[in-house]
């Protein structure tokens, strides 16, 4: 056994990397097992290594406590086992505040206690045609819009022709699912990376069903999906901005049943050491939404819904004790299909029906006669009119208590969405013991205007009788 | 047995009335049973009369074909028994197109085959406040409107101070439910000519659940509900323009159950010499879907349906092949209450969902600000911005074949309503046999622009990318 020192110095829920050199002949990434165990104090992780190619073997680990940390490899191969070590773990730099976790039922923090609330939008393949340029074009959208989630493919559909895939191979008669591809996992970290800088959430989806036999990868065996999972575990885990969503649309994947998803949904939790937040994400058209995902299941995280109607997020707050995510909702464009062409005044109002509701739902654009195709497929730039808006909500949900539902029920605050009503008064029930300022919020055109006078109690607040309007009241 | 010989000529659909002296000691209302038999050739039907007060009976008969009826009474009390007659029925006179029928299973036309579809609107108690001029506004207002039916209460609410009642008695301490006020139905009676003559339906609710123990009315005894519609059916039927509808909001009504309401239906069925159109209208929370009434009930002519989302007019006519009214889908106006005070702008948009898929929506206005009350509750003058919008669709919807939905599976007419959504384009499948234009509604400006080219079988019809837009396409 070979002992070493490693002197760098990891941040808190940073990624520490260890490479080591192995063999290369035969099919290291099915020959060979290398697992690592990383100790501070009485916290033991054991992390899965990955072949990187060309006769590297890596070990990545996410240490989540301060101090020292102590690792000792075990592999099958000798000349990876027994490796040993320690690094110290620092503070977090600034941005840097762990990954997301559940909180309180329907919410979400940062490990470190700060809050997080999933605004999210769509970007499947922005990774995938090898166009750097566009690529950056897609990072500086992001930047510049009010997102902090990006939902994004693992694999390619069946009608694209990527460069490069996860799988070695790059076209379906020469795909070898017993090897994969570093260069693609490189290209595909880095952009996490980016993303993470960005303060962005990267939901990765695991699989999907746009692949109807040109690919095969919606149709593998148990042993290939799980073999693609531990190696995609191996590598991602450690990117603290990291979520698991195991499939878009699982529900038109015919060669998979329920019981195949949870059996995938727990083999996940079973080799991820930082239990990234875990989900699914339904497609049944979306009026059935009796056909939604059991999210009561204890390896669920949080319910990844797909539904037009976000006024159901109360029905789904009392189906399951978990966040409400409505990941799709229709996209803001002009698609010739149903789910891909609303308008940006429905888009914020959905958002806006979601959130005062106390769920959180996510954007996505299908523009498809545009410099850039669309933006749920590729990224690139963005062309609506919701996502301003959707900032404008974002900073009026950041001044809301963390559980604004609770608070509204305690008559301590209140976030009132009238929608497509525009009642002339409406009565609010606001604690006895404060006084509140009322607000008139106008979601489209983004003015909060004072409601004169002050209120107590049981309250009638005058409205102008317009629609797309809510009520904010707040102590004063 | 007297016979008398009537020279009246009674217009077909028109209303025949036979005016006799008889007993007014007692309660005649209760005491005295009067029967008339009507016939032309082998066609025989038997209304009842009804007491009038001051000692006369009437007996009232809507003949349905041309030439010489011969009738004959029969009653207990033999003043009445026996008077024979006979009158002619003559041709109808413009405007009159009979009583209106279900078509083609989910459609209406008159009986003499002209079509009638309803544009719907609500007036619960217009003809209730003893107040003449506020009446005349509401009739102005109709004539003015594209609606062509109106819902309408024969009972007053909890919180009405009505000067009659369609009882004897004026106040809940005097009221005697074993007789009528004849008085209170001259008026009502004047008021459904009216509509008549404005070629408006008057869609008559029998019973409603607003009285939550005032009047009592939600509450009588089987015998007391019976005795109640026999009089009314006898009174009213005649007039070519009713319709029955059981009960408003029935499920409100903690005292009745289903089976009363399907008994007391079938009574109206078994009384209703010409068997006007029959339905209930639910009030059930209006997402669940589940409770309205079974429209497959044999029964029920059409389905009097209270939903917001005039989307499941699809579902609706799948579960029961009957004529879809959504009577209440909210209403135009600023009230605090979610079911009065959505946009001008969602009203109409919620017609163009219902009519695009096959069925009819009913309007309805509720401003609680302005001159005259809520018309919804008491007429007066309408304020929104719908009904203008609403007689542009009904102009679109005559243009339309009888069986739009038959015709757009067919290929042979198109009117798709795109809502919320704004695709760059859409497919469409048309006959091959034929040349097509196409024509963009704005369906709130009203505008109705020509789309070139000329198109033919499966076709792609550019679109400009905007919310509220409807497509017709039509043979050239």
């Amino acid at each position: 056994m070979s002992i070493k020192q490693w002197k760098d110095r990891v941040e808190q829920w940073g990624r520490f990397e260890l490479a080591l050199s192995g063999p290369s002949g035969g099919n290291p990434y099915r020959d060979v097992r290398l697992i690592a165990t990383f100790q501070y104090k009485n916290r033991r992780l054991e992390p899965e290594g990955f072949y990187d190619g060309d006769g590297t073997y890596k070990i990545r680990f996410m240490p989540d406590e301060p101090g020292v940390w102590r690792f000792v490899t075990r592999s099958s191969c000798s000349e990876l086992d027994g490796i040993a070590g320690e690094f110290l773990c620092v503070a977090p730099s600034a941005g840097n505040h762990g990954p997301v976790r559940v909180k309180n039922r329907y919410y979400f923090e940062y490990e470190d206690g700060t809050r997080y609330m999933p605004f999210g939008t769509t970007c499947y393949h922005w990774t995938h045609l090898g166009n750097e340029e566009l690529e950056e074009h897609t990072l500086a959208s992001l930047a510049n819009s009010p997102f902090n989630k990006v939902r994004m493919c693992l694999l390619p559909t069946r009608d694209m022709k990527p460069p490069q895939i996860a799988f070695a191979g790059t076209c379906p008669e020469d795909i070898d699912k017993t090897r994969f591809n570093p260069s693609f996992f490189a290209h595909l970290e880095r952009r996490i990376e980016d993303l993470q800088r960005l303060g962005i959430e990267a939901d990765l989806i695991l699989f999907h069903p746009y692949d109807k036999g040109h690919w095969g990868f919606d149709n593998m065996e148990p042993e290939e999906d799980c073999f693609y999972l531990r190696y995609v575990i191996a590598r991602l885990a450690a990117y603290r901005n990291v979520w698991w969503s195991l499939s878009n649309e699982y529900d038109f994947n015919k060669f998979k049943t329920v019981a195949d998803w949870d059996r995938l949904i727990q083999f996940v939790q079973q080799c991820d050491p930082y239990q990234h937040l875990r989900s699914i994400h339904n497609g049944t058209k979306m009026y059935k939404s009796s056909t939604l995902y059991d999210y009561t299941k204890s390896w669920i995280t949080h319910q990844s819904i797909q539904h037009w109607d976000a006024a159901l997020t109360t029905n789904w707050r009392e189906a399951a004790a978990k966040p409400i995510v409505i990941d799709e909702i229709s996209y803001e464009g002009n698609s010739s299909r149903r789910w891909g062409n609303i308008s940006g005044l429905e888009m914020v109002h959905r958002f806006w029906e979601g959130f005062s509701r106390g769920g959180f739902v996510a954007h996505g654009e299908s523009f498809i006669d545009r410099e850039t195709r669309a933006w749920i497929s590729f990224g690139g730039l963005m062309y609506g009119e919701s996502a301003e808006r959707i900032a404008f909500l974002r900073r009026i949900m950041e001044e809301a208590p963390e559980d604004w539902i609770q608070a509204g029920e305690d008559g301590t605050y209140k976030l009132i969405y009238l929608g497509n009503y525009q009642p002339a008064y409406r009565y609010v029930e606001l604690a006895e013991d404060a006084a509140f300022r009322a607000e008139l919020i106008d979601i489209w055109n983004m003015t909060i205007t004072p409601l004169e006078p002050v209120f107590q109690g049981k309250s009638k607040v005058r409205l102008p009788g317009k629609p797309y309007m809510a009520l904010r009241l707040q102590k004063v």
